[in-house]
This record gives C-alpha cells, structure tokens and sequence, in this order.
C-alpha cells in the first residue's frame, strides 16, 4: 500500500488510480471538511491531532510518512484522496483559459483566485501544469474540491467557443477601461511566452494591467487575481 | 572559496558578507544587465553561453555547481553579487509594510509586484524572510535591485509614521470603495495570522478584496497585487 502511495507522485498513477496525494495539515483538513466522502485514507504521526479517531487515519512512524511524502521535511499527514470530477465547461460569468501555465504552484494559487472571485471553471491546455501534482494542491489550499479544472489535452475547447475570448497580454488596453465581463472566456498565459499565437488570434480583445515601474512582467497568477478583481461584478448584494 | 559559496545559503553569512546568490539564467542575465557593478563572481557550466566571455565569469563543472547550488536541479550558472543600499524610506505614493511575510516566494514575488506598480519601497518587520534568500531572489525575477527593501528589525518604522496607514485584513471596506492613494502606507500581513494587533490599531481604515466565491483566503502576494491596482494612480501620462 505505501508503494501505490509513492507511486501517486507520478502523474501517470495519478491518472490511472484516479486519486492523489494531499499533504499538509491545512489542506488535509479543508479536504476533511469539505469533501469527506472523498478522502480514501489519512496517514499521519502520532504529533498530527492526537486525539483524532476517524475511520479512514491510520497512525504511521516519522519513516514511513517519510517515504510517502513529496516534501523534503513532511508535515505530519498526508491523504489519499479521490479525484473530483470535472467536465468541459458552459461558459457563464467568466471562465479561465490557462493556455500551458506550466508551474504547478501558478496552477494551484490561479484555483485558489478563481474560488476566490467565483470563478466555477478552469480549462487547461496542454503543456499546463498537471491539477493533481502535489505542488498544486498544496496552492490550492483546499479549492481544488471546489473549481471545476478541466483538461482540454485535445486543445479544441476555445476554437469551439461562441463567446468572447479575452486575452491577458502585455499589449492590450488597459483593464480598468473595461468593464464587468460575464459570459466571457479570459485566456492566461505561459509564464514565459505569453500566450500562442493561435489562441491569441481567437481574442475579441487583449487586456493588460498597466505597468507603472520596471519590472520585466508580472507573475502569471498575481495577473489572473489582478484581472479578476476588476472584471468580476462584486459580490452579490445580502 | 566555493566553500564561501555555499555558505552564502545562509542568512548569516549573507549578512556578514553582504553578498547574496543570484541562480539561474533568467535572474542572472537580468542583474547582469541592470546591475553589473554589483555583480562579483558568476560560475556557469559549459553549457550556459558557451561563447560568452566576461570578466566575472569563471567555468566550472557541473558537480562543482551542484555542490554551490541551493537547487536540487541546478540551472547552469550561479552568481555572486553584492547586496544594493537599503535605507529607511520616506513614504511617496506607496510605501508597503510586510508584517511577518514569511514565505520567501511570496516576498520576492511581492518585490517583483511593487517593481511592476512603481512602488520603490517595501520595509519588513521582524519574521519576515529574507529579501536575500535565494527563493527570494529567484521570486523577484531582477526587480530585487530596483527596490529598496528596508529591514525593520527594531519594528519602530511604522510607529513613527504620520502617513495615514492602511491595513490588508479580511474584514475591511471594499477596495473599490477607495480613491488612489499617495503618501500612504499599505500594510501586509503574515500568511497564517494576518496583521497583528499592534500593527491593526495603527491603521486609518482596512482594507479588503472582496470575496465573490469559497476561498478561505487569497496568498498575500496575489492580494498585495490586487490592491496596488486598484490603490496605485496609473502610468503617468507619456
């Protein structure tokens, strides 16, 4: 069985069992929480809540939790759990389209800001960062339950699109001349070339947050929480 | 002195010695062209521009940088630079407070962020990383020496401040709802507790990105990016 767990580091494993490895108490408690039915088994020391009785944690030595983690110094617990299901998205208020944002930990923290703003679905290109690494469910502090990632390996999501595509680019207009987007898909980029020309040549428009300094670029999910604060329409009034 | 080298990895050192590593060709390129005077050693493989020539360029083996390196898969070329003047800032426009930003990630990717917004100053308490970490530098992309990151070891900087103060918090007035700021003090908080009571009651008003979905929370760079575009006034008119 600990083998089978190491094995879920691989994301061919990961896509053959269907489950992943969450790691750290923060996660693995929101996954507790808000996905029980979800979790197939906890690991952890005898340091990770003493206490805690639940059908699913097996106790296990510093060693052992050792070989399971992805982490050079594992924190306490580690869980299997069952991937969520996902599906190739209707576009309604705004949906994400990361065009190969390779970094697992922009991947994890652009679903965490897509829960964040309600934001409901991200479709991912190939070349994207894989949703299960264990990297990305760590940013994603407990949103992966919650956004609907979808994997468009075939890439013809965005072609097949009838709605307007805005492009995040470093040459467009600047973000605060628009307005509240809804129906809309929002093209991201790769963090060092930007996004295809392929899917560039989709964009009704291309939209950039304003630089006012020096620096080269912005981080690709800083952009994507950037853009969703101003292009998302506020929460609903109580 | 590949032994010096390595105890760069240290913050200690890195104080003693006032140098710090620059890893990778992206960050190294960048301080090379931006900052060449401060640029002491760089030890590349064979690999890295292998017609470059350089007065500060030595070659050395791939095991030798392995043995430098504080990556696990080394990137070809490290650099030895000195570390630029820092200074207790006036606040002009922006000047961003980091309570006990922890991360060195998120305080180099905020680095990068104020770079990109034209905020020349950030000052960090006591529990901050350190601006000269090597994941820090790495996260800062070059904008490390653009920006005057100001230690405040002492925690008697924004206790000294007649700038009005305002706070990122949880519960705090729309962001929307504030005009662009000049003179003031934006202040972050730590990626667990937020800001802490002594640096809270400072504050003229807190301030928040409003939530629109499920997250518990937003990284404390990404929301440190989200306000400077709201809060910063905009390229200046060319």
């Amino acid at each position: 069985m600990l083998k089978d767990i190491q094995s879920l580091s691989t994301a061919a494993y990961r896509k053959e069992s269907g489950l992943f490895l969450a790691e750290g108490p923060k996660v693995v408690q929101e996954l507790m929480q808000t996905a029980p039915g979800s979790i197939e088994a906890v690991y952890a020391t005898e340091r990770w809540q003493p206490g805690m009785q639940h059908p699913a944690l097996q106790r296990i030595s510093e060693a052992e939790l050792g070989r399971i983690s992805s982490q050079k110094t594992p924190a306490g617990v580690v869980a299997v759990v069952r991937q969520f299901p996902s599906s190739a998205p209707e576009v309604s208020g705004i949906t994400l389209y990361l065009d190969a944002v390779q970094d697992p930990g922009n991947l994890g923290t652009i679903i965490r800001i897509a829960d964040w703003f309600g934001v409901k679905s991200i479709v991912c290109s190939r070349g994207c960062a894989d949703a299960y690494n264990p990297k990305t469910v760590q940013s994603t502090m407990g949103s992966i339950s919650r956004v609907n990632a979808y994997d468009d390996h075939e890439e013809t999501w965005l072609r097949n699109q009838t709605s307007p595509v805005y492009a995040a680019a470093l040459s467009g207009k600047p973000v605060h001349s628009f307005g509240k987007l809804a129906g809309a898909v929002l093209v991201i980029g790769n963090e060092s070339r930007g996004i295809r020309d392929e899917f560039l040549s989709l964009a009704t428009d291309r939209i950039t947050v304003e630089k006012q300094g020096e620096a080269e670029s912005l981080n690709a999910a800083v952009a994507t929480g950037i853009l969703l604060s101003h292009l998302t329409p506020g929460p609903s009034p109580p």
